[in-house]
């Protein structure tokens, strides 16, 4: 049941963010934040057809996470929460999911121009897909302890890569 | 660069679903299908706090999909698509992702009810996360081929499953 999954990373994800102080929590408020994916040469004709997507989901691996606790504070709380309740980086699988906005592909160089990431610079890239509304996009979702958060901090501290 | 990433499945995901053939393409189209994940015990305290979210991101491991083209025909077109332009199972990196209803939460026996997936019974769990309409939904957001497709497919046949 528990077997274990091996990756092997597709690229490598490279933003202004060296580490985790001062990075945005979420897309949503890292806009106009330029990062660039570089995916590697053998994967690169996988990027065929990605033009025309406004966004894209990043699945990447959050490297800098190391060890986990199941109840952790948030960056948009002050009390603990079960981890799976939050999006923070330090979790038992630290996979980080990112609807960033594409702006270009260089696909003969394997080069994506993104804008609005919340990602480390030097993060490994898992996959990436198309986003698409439909399938994606529920505007109306409630959201859990969130809606009633005061906390409105949008850019992170270290928290979650220091080893405490 | 390439440096390979080991993850543990923190659970297991069951649906009705046991083969390729006639699962739904994504949630959004497979309304009404409940679907049981169980998370392992030694994760079930970082489910707290999950209730009153209306959605949870799933993030599995596509394990019935083997090998990889980096072009292949998408349930939604009759002509080849880059891979990372699509959300074909069968990719460099398996990992798929669901923003499933949650319908309910069994904390001490690690069972969470939901409702609308896409994913194919003893499917391997790696993450929950909230889904947060301010960071996950864009509504209007352009979705580049399949704006122009004409193929309205609804479930997948064994294209992703086979060896070919």
């Amino acid at each position: 049941m528990n077997d274990s999954i091996i990756i092997h990373p597709i690229g490598i994800i490279h933003t202004p963010f060296k580490d985790q102080q001062g990075t945005p929590i979420q897309p949503a408020v890292s806009k106009g934040t330029i990062g660039i994916i570089e995916i590697y040469p053998e994967f690169r004709e996988g990027l065929r057809d990605l033009a025309g997507f406004e966004r894209i989901w990043v699945i990447f691996w959050c490297h800098l996470s190391k060890g986990y606790k199941l109840r952790i504070i948030p960056y948009r709380d002050v009390v603990e929460r079960g981890v799976f309740a939050t999006r923070a980086p330090k979790r038992p699988n630290p996979i980080g999911i990112s609807p960033v906005k594409l702006l270009s592909i260089d696909k003969e160089n394997g080069i994506l121009k993104i804008e609005g990431a919340d990602i480390l610079d030097g993060t490994p890239l898992l996959d990436i897909k198309p986003y698409i509304p439909s399938f994606d996009s529920y505007a109306k979702a409630k959201y859990g302890w969130l809606e009633h958060s005061e906390v409105k901090r949008e850019t992170a501290d270290n928290r979650f890569t220091n080893n405490n």
